[in-house]
């Protein structure tokens, strides 16, 4: 991809050129897919929702999208109105599942960010089961790859990063990740472009202290150079670390 | 290793268990090597010269050990009496070897760390070859490790590290780094102790500036800890990219 391109070009197209171009070498979707748009009512997932609809009218093959929000009992900020809207807008349908994520601690126990996390994947796999999707999209970005690249190597002593396409053994299903190419600038720049970055929710225990802190030094690394961070994607592509069985 | 022993031991004993750690782990030598190591007269090949004669007594192997000085046409300030007087008393034979580096360049090329080392590692596998040596060691250490990996990800985009081993496909020969597993600040305090810190020289042209860079953002990103260094490398380990083939 010319970098003199996504330097200047318009917001939309950005996102529009690096989704799909992840989504080709990656071979994250193919012909026939059924793929469920984990919506979180945030700018990330918000702009793969968007870019995977406009992407249906180019990319040489066809897929059906849906997106599923989980809302919580904890977190009500979400304007859902706009949100589905929005979906509504880019024609994809939409579905809302409440799940006591709170309500289903074991006693004692106290809400953190991996509790949340296993629920929600677990509930978007049952769904995505039942009704015969064989795709779930995440929103995760180049920013978020790398950060946790970082985070498994100096917090867990493990090689591994956050892979754009995760196969799981147990069903016939794959996560995707088609924004990992797009840097987190390039996501919020689409967004505000979009007019959905105002009415987009944040999570209200916010990030947690340990990713604050491997952000703040990663880009200490990084000097926060788009070239250096997408030559660290690079190495993780090249090492195969971004293509995974679960 | 319990971590309380590695911060509070002496440095001499700490150097000791950590090569034989990375000895026995990583299976850098076997009953009857013959490894030659190559001494710079800097402070790592010097504290690595010293360690491999000692674990001679304790190591369950044995092995034959020669050191390999090459002198260079452009660096004049290492004290080779005082670097053989400690092989010497190590009981480790020397051997000194001229290498025109500069003079070897071709018209209108400049001197860098790449050409400088590519000849000395050209001159090495020809004087083990020729006289039946199988492992060559070399001096680096942990940071050493952890800094070329950095700057392959971060400069090239690649995902290699300095292996603790490497098979040469084209010779029966392996390079074997023993020291992978200490820290500099370790290997400083050991050759301090052995008295060899003030004699020991430096290159004359200096850490190359993209090193140098490396380093104090790498600092940045650990925070110096040690517990974070060490979990990188094990990071590499777990991820097997600390044995490879060349």
């Amino acid at each position: 991809m010319n970098h003199r391109f996504i330097r200047r070009a318009p917001p939309l197209k950005v996102v529009q050129k690096l989704a799909a171009k992840a989504i080709l070498e990656g071979k994250l979707i193919s012909e026939g897919d059924r793929v469920l748009i984990a919506v979180s009512g945030g700018k990330d997932s918000s702009v793969l929702a968007w870019a995977l609809s406009i992407l249906k009218r180019s990319l040489p093959f066809n897929y059906d999208l849906e997106a599923l929000h989980i809302s919580s009992d904890f977190c009500f900020c979400c304007q859902k109105g706009e949100l589905m809207n929005s979906l509504e807008s880019w024609g994809i349908g939409f579905t809302d599942l409440s799940v006591p994520i709170i309500g289903r601690l074991k006693e004692g126990r106290k809400m953190n960010c991996y509790w949340c996390s296993t629920q929600r994947r677990t509930e978007l796999i049952r769904y995505a089961m039942e009704r015969g999707f064989n795709k779930i999209a995440l929103g995760h970005h180049l920013d978020d790859i790398i950060e946790t690249f970082f985070m498994n190597m100096m917090n867990q002593g493990s090689l591994a990063a956050m892979p754009m396409v995760l196969k799981y053994r147990k069903y016939p299903l794959h996560l995707i990740r088609p924004l990992a190419y797009l840097e987190e600038q390039q996501v919020i720049a689409c967004a505000d472009e979009l007019g959905i970055l105002k009415t987009a929710c944040t999570c209200p225990y916010g990030v947690n202290s340990l990713r604050r802190d491997a952000r703040s030094k990663i880009a200490a690394l990084t000097g926060n150079s788009s070239a250096v961070k997408r030559r660290i994607l690079s190495s993780l592509l090249a090492g195969d670390l971004l293509h995974e069985l679960d």
